[in-house]
């Protein structure tokens, strides 16, 4: 039975790590966040956490600090990588020895897809990865299963569409393999060129059933969650090619209206280009921004159960 | 009767939206905050202000930072316009609705001039404009006003100067329009090449009794209150025209000794140069670093009025 | 009898400016600050501490605002010198006297040697010098007693050597200054090149034994205390010189086990590049991490002291 001992002083690396059990328990403490987030708490009252980003991400630090406000904490901030130390040649493992010794707990981005697996041997305190390079946003991941189950009531049963860009999005990639430990169906509607990466197939064979297609409209009508995805121009050979595509990847009012179930539920990692419509922007269906939120309550959960402050 | 209910949830964009009542209300308000502000305050508890100067305004990021912290609440701070986001295609909508789901209150700063008219539309929380490009700065003009107010007990009744570069001044600008709802005499004191714009001087006919003179000597002795600002280099076509200019304009202590009523209060929205001497500094007239205290008792008010706060 | 009332409102310039009696007041409060800082504090509740980082150093910066988090209080934070206003021709000393109006307490960290004490002047709040261009950095010299005395439970009786460049390093210059106080002797240890800088010698001369030797591991066993500082390669005139220095200067598990006290207090100011072998990083005589940690104990005590807020 997991209880919230198992997280403490633990850091919070790679979704690779957690049980079915194990992520069920995160998302039932996000759940009592959206709660303690409305009102003012003290839970991690005096504690302070290092926000160092390496590299910058203006919206995973804003939601990492608020997430640490809301539980009555407080942050002091590097946005960059300690520079004048560096230069005098101090290696990574001391940068993060030291810091463990002015924080309680680190929350750091940074551009080397290692960062993390080294800071995870010498960080005295809970370290937890705010995105290490092109290796694993774990917290993103924890996100959008917490905005999934939220919206929809569970995750067990849900048939869900992935659209776009499946190829080369870090965060359908991490989602789709987290939800090997659910009960669902997944379609990954994408053009020939941008298809789901086939080691990320290979992970979820068997656990997940996976349904490739390429047309969004013919499939809309199965959905009950559509995450949506940029398609960026630089991914085609020319521009023909990517207009085509292009259009045919977009989610709008009249999509969800005429294909869409009634209740579907449409996310978005943001920033939207124009992959969605504004005119979707005020449809009860639109969670692209609350989406946001839950970044909020899953950071909240990670942080109060690495601090030790959760009491089952 | 105007109440704390009238302004919850609301955005503070325009000085123009604003009766005498409601600014009389407001300044009521930052007159109680000169005493929480000396005491911890528990108001804003496990609330988050998100500090948006997406252009540098040191002065007023502090203000507005430390007026949150006064009230008991936190604040999450960004630099730069979230480049990133930007550089991939982002609208400055999309940018505000997502801000708008981490933190409960923004402030904002920014170059261009319909930022916070644009932000206002789409901002599901409160939206304080902290200057929006050559467009409004109006907490500007509310800590102007409350500095009056609180320095001589009254605005209404008050003979009012202000001194130096009224063409291009915004500060300027933007209280003499304020002061269009109090019984006041404004002596606009300027060189012909800089006298207060005449769009401003329409805006407050019939209200303001304004007399434009070009001698600060001669009309020193009627001043409860002068303003002085900076005359600037770049606004004169030669440098002996500047300089003839540039001396007629300076307030020093003999200007108060000898001319001045003895408790003419000197404002300056600073940075100073030389328009207003060192030797004025600890004389009890030079209010102009105590008026960068009377824009935390503004904000503070502010702030509270806007997260529904404040209790009548 | 020194009391915490004789460092109400007083700034924090230069260890200069403090006696025996003062300094072993300040290192018991921080020894008070070392269970505190475990625990949550309301001491600096409501209080603003204005971390000014005119010239960028993350550590120290870090120290400073975690300290104030720890005390119950709040930071806002200036990374760069006020530039607009600094360049609209705004003075260093209007500047401060701005500031003194936002905030509780100041700490600045400045590139010009003589800009604590021109701060001094004119600081309306109280100044707590962070680092003043090749100056003084006192709170540095305060955290070394601090570790030294928690390391070892005192600092009068015993033998310490300090390693390396004593010639360039600011940090042995100030704490060797500060132990005149004390009574210890201390080995200067060091290539004739880089001996212990004359002035220094002076300024203890009769109050500290010093002794100047060349050799580490003759001198090692007589050792409680071991400073080490980093050798820099540009200080030498050619690579074959440095590489001699660099390799006797170098502190590893080796010399600690063979030739040093059982109990020796290995300590860095850091960042350590290769001076002291990774291989001593996990033995008890490793100080220089936890080193760190007695920064934020010495500036809780110097904040909470500044501020008043400290009862004896």
């Amino acid at each position: 039975m997991v209880k919230a001992a198992d997280f403490k002083n633990k850091h919070f690396i790679s979704m690779m790590d957690y049980s079915r059990e194990e992520l069920d328990y995160i998302l039932s403490v996000a759940d009592k966040m959206v709660d303690i987030s409305k009102e003012s708490s003290d839970l991690a009252k005096g504690k302070v956490l290092g926000s160092m980003f390496f590299e910058p991400s203006t919206r995973t630090r804003l939601s990492f600090e608020t997430a640490m406000f809301r539980l009555g904490g407080n942050v002091t901030t590097v946005a960059d990588p300690m520079t004048s130390s560096a230069k005098k040649g101090e290696t990574f493992e001391d940068t993060i020895s030291t810091i463990s010794n002015y924080v309680d707990v680190i929350v750091m981005r940074h551009p080397d897809s290692d960062a993390a697996l080294r800071a995870k041997k010498v960080a005295k305190v809970p370290y937890i990865n705010g995105g290490s390079g092109t290796w694993e946003h774990p917290t993103q991941t924890m996100l959008d299963l917490h905005c999934i189950r939220y919206a929809k009531g569970k995750i067990d049963g849900l048939t869900i569409g992935m659209v776009g860009d499946l190829k080369n999005g870090r965060t359908v990639h991490s989602l789709l393999k987290a939800l090997r430990h659910y009960n669902v169906k997944v379609y990954c509607i994408a053009p020939d060129i941008l298809k789901m990466k086939q080691e990320v197939l290979e992970a979820v064979k068997g656990k997940v059933e996976v349904i490739e297609v390429s047309d969004l409209t013919e499939n809309m009508p199965y959905l009950d969650v559509v995450y949506m995805t940029r398609v960026q121009r630089e991914r085609f050979t020319s521009q023909e090619e990517y207009d085509k595509v292009k259009d045919s990847y977009v989610m709008d009012r009249k999509m969800i209206e005429e294909h869409g179930k009634k209740d579907v539920v449409i996310m978005h990692p943001l920033p939207r280009i124009n992959e969605i419509s504004t005119d979707v922007d005020d449809m009860p269906n639109a969670w692209y921004f609350r989406q946001v939120g839950h970044g909020i309550y899953a950071r909240m959960a990670i942080i109060a159960l690495a601090l030790g402050l959760w009491k089952d």
